[in-house]
């Protein structure tokens, strides 16, 4: 039997969650002792937010470098610098602040619908009768009491609120820690790249773990609050709680959405004009889409990411949950072994804090070189602790063997089992990442072949970075499939669930990297537009490791018997194509605008090229604003309508392929884009650092091989920050959502099909 | 009972095959009127060879000048120009021949050794028994003598060598066609727009009359002479003959693949020096690699295409004889029955015949704008009138009603279940080709939208056309969606094997209109080339309708419950990548070299910009052999092995999944490469032609939205002619060398899962 009792585990999940929620304000306040003030109050303080251009602008670039000149004075200089950074902090945080409170309240209207329907749809299965009408546990009739439809349509509903919330305020809080963190790791780079990579990773790690914490405490909230009602009507209760995952990723679809287009919108068009045709340099502040793009990157990246993050974990851990009810689990009225998803998570938190000690207190990063290495070592840490920690969660909250429903089977399965499953999930992930590494850094050799493509132009670039893209898939897919095999050869589906919780039980680690990146590219946008440039140079600032979030492999078994599921299969792997189209083309077109802006600025504005005069920085503002909004619904739509349409019309089986097709193609998608995009990204990085003779043969920047290596990357800006994280949350919303409506697809759902 | 008599339908198959090929003759004839002589027989003619540069260098440009103001005289000036085209035609006819006779030497190799793999896997199920050991019938013992599987073994290694051969054959005759057409229509060219369509699209129609009848003879007679030993045993019968299936697609694969390899590698290599660096047309013969380029478009496109259309209908026509045999046909012994699918196709001769009369001589092409609508009512037409054969074949051939066997269980079908089939299957390939041709023709919005896309450079026009690619996904798929779900539901698998062959029933219009596209592309060449450029123009040779062959709906049901199968649909989904990445790879670096050698050829060899010397053709020439056959063996094995491994060491269930995931993928990267590239190549010619207002203010040639055009159309050529059509073959080759090694894999496949 179990070693743990009842007591331990009510303690251990909201303790471990309290403890990262302390670990991330200790980092917090750690970062927030680096002083940015605004010296010269007497500004006028609207010009800090969206109009904060003509606040910025009084200082043209001569200006700046007679400053620079006499900064070795010290004090007085680093008044200044500090003020200045202030400012930028300021203008971009107002910016973000406004257009996630944009984005929110459309949120709001669609969330309110949303569960509306859910509460419809899911009420109608018995006519919204308030009376139990059939037996209560999934296998064998029980003595318990079962709960009516109607109330678990209400606490479905309530869920997915509770989770929709949750969302936006992870993203939101991720934007506001990034924000405040921007500033300072500018500053902190004049002292070199030790303090610079402290300050980014630390504000990367307040990020994180605030986001696993809460998630985790409101998670376990909800489960207890909603026991009151359910009793140990466990399969009920977990049904319910689905809508927390279903609300979590909703929210993070519209984020990552909206968000990937308003930044990319803002970075191709800031880059089409200064970097292409007007030759200056990135981030420049003569650039009127500067803080367009400035402001993106913690819309897009930060909060988009951390609303994903959240929504990945909070669907996982529902899912496996949910199968846990339906298994022996329920029936048993185990709780410990009920919690399990929960009591990982909980030991994945205290891992990642140990981990984040490590690089914050033991190894500290003293040079750019050994930033990458950190970040690395940083993954590879929690992945090997957590092993050690899945192990003893298991032993000691799990009875020693147990039986496992796998429909309608009986499967004997033994607590050493699990222990496999979750880490082959969380293995499978660490193979990922090093994949990815591999294929997007500009330390080996496929992007340094792409880098040399550029010899020929733009056109070999892009084919040879397409090509990348491809290749890359090869082994995490060979990775997936063993972890998904070996899963459910253990443990069934409930193996499948908790391999991809495996995955994600080192979030906090993983977020605090996936933030790092954002954090100090941004900061070295401060540094550029304060101009902080020459001592900042791109020192620790500049190539943080991209990591390809692995897809989860969530998808239920599927029965592709008949052509009802091949139709699905078919027309599901067509889904992540229809997206894409819809999101590349809306950065497309949203950037076609803003180069049009800038360059209309700049042809229009006298002194704007030489720096005398600021820039309008608004309207550029203003339009990506617009553009996102605008374009996040059809997508959005698209996702969250198909398994509804489709369920209806076409019942379980061609839903079941539907999924099963928009697993298994947009999987390969979502890799290919995301790493065509790095290695564009990185081989660009690679000609422009120029730290090797052939680099320098490529180069330097503004050579004709740099030109192309620009076009490259402005490709992958939209494949790699838009399409590609979208199409993780399009597979596992619709797999969530299915999962939530399958009540109602059961009893109504095939309309079409039923009457040919 | 049937109308047709068995001695009419033992007619009808010959009798349309030689009317098919009478037909062919006939286009031959009337396109060799065309004067094409050498005059001045004193060349030395291994010049005329792949060091042909030597004779045509002997023109200057100036010198090409000249003559040319000189051509109003007539007479001597025509004599003048059909010598060149003659030599050119010469140089590009040794070239092509020379590459095709060394690739089909590898092939030979690769051919007699998997013949010998598949007479070991098959034999080997009864261990080279001579004696049958298991009744024969699938669904009830009958009294027929069933073969021995060595005997089985036998007949389909002989199967396959011999569609290997006659799908040699085909790729071989359609590039002696081809090459034999282009000098003609160029010189057609100078007396109008239709008389240059009318021999391109004679030598298509040529072409694709003599493939699509002999194609049918062979099999045909293939089926006969094996029918004297297997006598009444249909399934054992047709379960050989699935070979020349495997045959004919293994060699279009490798056809497609080198093919594709090399014709991208020159082109790119061509376009990426000639146009982009030094400003100059086109096929200029002073560019070095002009003569590999056009080389390239009749090694790949038309004999790579040949051997592909071919493959694709010997798959098709094996895989719906195969499953009629097995269905209630068989065992009846209704002769007239089982020989449905080959019924259809030889009307299919018939019905084409009759089409291509409308386009050569009753509605005839005046002008270039008539060209595109002309091409697409033939695909109209042939449509039409094959509806109504298909109905006359059903109701003449077919009893009026007879069961089938679907996985055990008895089905009712009706002649006209059948009909619907067939016809759903050709209207929804005349759906995915109109598709098609919206996303890639000019004269619609998302091609437009994509050529403005260009005034903002290469980038933005990249992220466009890759949006558009992905967006004409939608509606093929649900058209096949739709298709397979009727098919299925009316006849199962043998509905979907006859929905596939219904696709291909007008193979000979397609594969004419096919053919017309680089025959004429290719006349513009050499028109260019022999300095012709003027008074031809763009006349009739320019935007020949791109057709994308739509996938055939061929896969079988496949059961996808447990963990097997979805492991395979996982990593099936994969391949196109994997497969896609080498093939690009390939074509990049090679065009890297071809680059690398053009520019050292102007840049070495004196007087070549100017074009007082010629260049040295044969250097290109060897690097694009080289490439494409060192780098066409990666890409067919994974193809050829993946089905043998995963079906040998994972079992029937895995590799079921392995193809439906490789063809839910497949089919949409195809298209999506597919229609990016065509509409990046046509968003270039639509600023090139400067035919509306728009197009002239984003032209002329030379303009940077032109520049950014090019590299567009550059970035699609080895997507839409490398990548996409071999994706096709990937999906259908994988599926019929799974029906093969059926037999082999039910006796002794799934190693591995078996010992887990």
């Amino acid at each position: 039997m179990a070693v743990l009792v009842t007591a331990a585990v009510e303690a251990l999940i909201p303790v471990a969650s309290l403890i990262g929620i302390a670990f991330a304000a200790l980092q917090w306040y750690v970062v927030s002792k680096v002083p940015v003030r605004l010296h010269h109050e007497d500004d006028d303080d609207d010009n800090a937010g969206l109009g904060g251009g003509k606040a910025m602008g009084r200082r043209s670039s001569s200006e700046v470098e007679e400053e620079d000149d006499q900064e070795e004075d010290g004090g007085a200089a680093t008044i200044t610098a500090e003020s200045r950074c202030a400012e930028i902090q300021r203008a971009i945080s107002v910016g973000a602040t406004s257009f996630l409170l944009t984005e929110y309240r459309y949120l709001a209207i669609f969330t309110t619908a949303f569960a509306a329907v859910i509460f419809l749809f899911l009420g109608s299965v018995h006519r919204f009768s308030l009376h139990p009408d059939e037996p209560c546990a999934h296998h064998n009739p029980s003595l318990l009491t079962c709960r009516p439809a109607t109330a678990g349509a209400a606490f479905t509903a309530a869920a997915f609120l509770l989770g929709a919330l949750t969302s936006v305020l992870s993203g939101y809080l991720g934007m506001r820690v990034a924000t405040f963190a921007n500033a300072r790791a500018a500053l902190e780079a004049r002292r070199g790249v030790g303090p610079a990579f402290a300050v980014a990773f630390r504000s990367g790690a307040a990020m994180g773990f605030t986001l696993a914490s809460s998630a985790l405490l409101v998670l376990y909230a909800a489960v207890n609050l909603f026991g009151l009602y359910y009793g140990e009507d466990w399969a009920g209760l977990y049904e319910a709680v689905t809508g927390y995952g279903l609300g979590g990723s909703s929210v993070a679809l519209f984020g990552r959405v909206g968000g990937g287009i308003y930044t990319k919108a803002a970075d191709v068009g800031a880059d089409l004009v200064g970097k292409v045709e007007r030759n200056i340099p990135e981030d420049d502040p003569r650039n009127p889409a500067v803080i367009a793009d400035n402001v993106g990157d913690n819309v897009g990246d930060i909060a988009g990411m951390g609303s994903d993050l959240f929504g990945s974990y909070a669907e996982s851990t529902c899912a496996a949950l949910f199968v846990a009810s339906i298994s022996s689990f329920g029936e048993d009225r185990n709780f410990t072994a009920m919690m399990y998803p929960l009591l990982v998570s909980a030991a994945g938190i205290l891992v990642c804090a140990v981990t984040t000690v490590v690089a914050t207190d033991v190894v500290k990063v003293k040079d750019e070189a050994a930033v990458g290495p950190a970040l690395k070592r940083q993954i590879l840490i929690s992945t090997v602790l957590m092993t050690g920690a899945i192990a003893g969660v298991t032993f000691l909250a799990l009875p020693r063997q147990f039986t496992l429903f796998d429909f309608g089977n009986v499967k004997v399965v033994k607590n050493w089992h699990l222990f496999i499953c979750v880490s082959s999930g969380l293995w499978a992930g660490l193979v990922i990442g090093y994949v990815t590494e591999y294929y997007t850094s500009n330390a080996y050799g496929p992007v340094k072949a792409v880098a040399r493509s550029c010899r020929t132009g733009a056109a070999t670039n892009v084919i040879f970075g397409l090509a990348v893209g491809y290749k890359s898939v090869i082994i995490p897919i060979l990775a997936i499939a063993a972890a998904i095999y070996a899963a459910f050869r253990l443990a069934a589906m409930y193996g499948i669930a908790l391999a991809a919780l495996g995955m994600l039980s080192t979030i906090a680690t993983g977020l605090t990297i996936d933030a790092y990146g954002p954090i100090s590219d941004n900061a070295g946008g401060i540094a550029e537009m304060a101009g902080l440039r020459d001592r900042v140079g791109g020192a620790g600032l500049a190539g943080p490791v991209r990591r390809v979030r692995g897809p989860r492999p969530g998808v239920r078994a599927v029965d592709v018997l008949g052509p009802r599921v091949f139709v699905g299969l078919l027309v599901g792997a067509m889904l992540p194509y229809w997206f894409s189209a819809m999101t590349m083309r809306s950065v497309g077109s949203a950037a076609l605008r803003m180069v049009e802006e800038v360059r209309r600025q700049f042809d229009e504005i006298p002194g704007l090229a030489e720096g005398r005069v600021a820039p309008d920085y608004a309207t550029c503002v203003r339009i990506s604003t617009d553009a996102s909004l605008r374009k996040m619904m059809a997508p959005g739509a698209l996702v969250m309508l198909s398994p509804l349409v489709v369920g209806t019309l076409f019942g379980v089986e061609t839903l079941a392929g539907l999924l099963a097709g928009a697993l298994v193609s947009g999987v390969q998608v979502a890799i290919s884009a995301s790493n065509s995009g790095g290695a564009w990204d990185n081989a660009k990085k690679y000609i422009e650092a120029g730290a090797s003779e052939e680099a320098r043969l490529l180069g330097p920047k503004g050579s004709e091989a740099h030109k192309a290596a620009v076009i490259g990357d402005t490709i992958g800006d939209p494949l790699k920050d838009t399409s590609g994280p979208s199409l993780n949350i399009l597979i596992k919303l619709m797999a969530v959502e299915s999962l939530v409506f399958a009540p109602f697809f059961a009893a109504h759902g095939g309309i079409i099909f039923d009457h040919l």
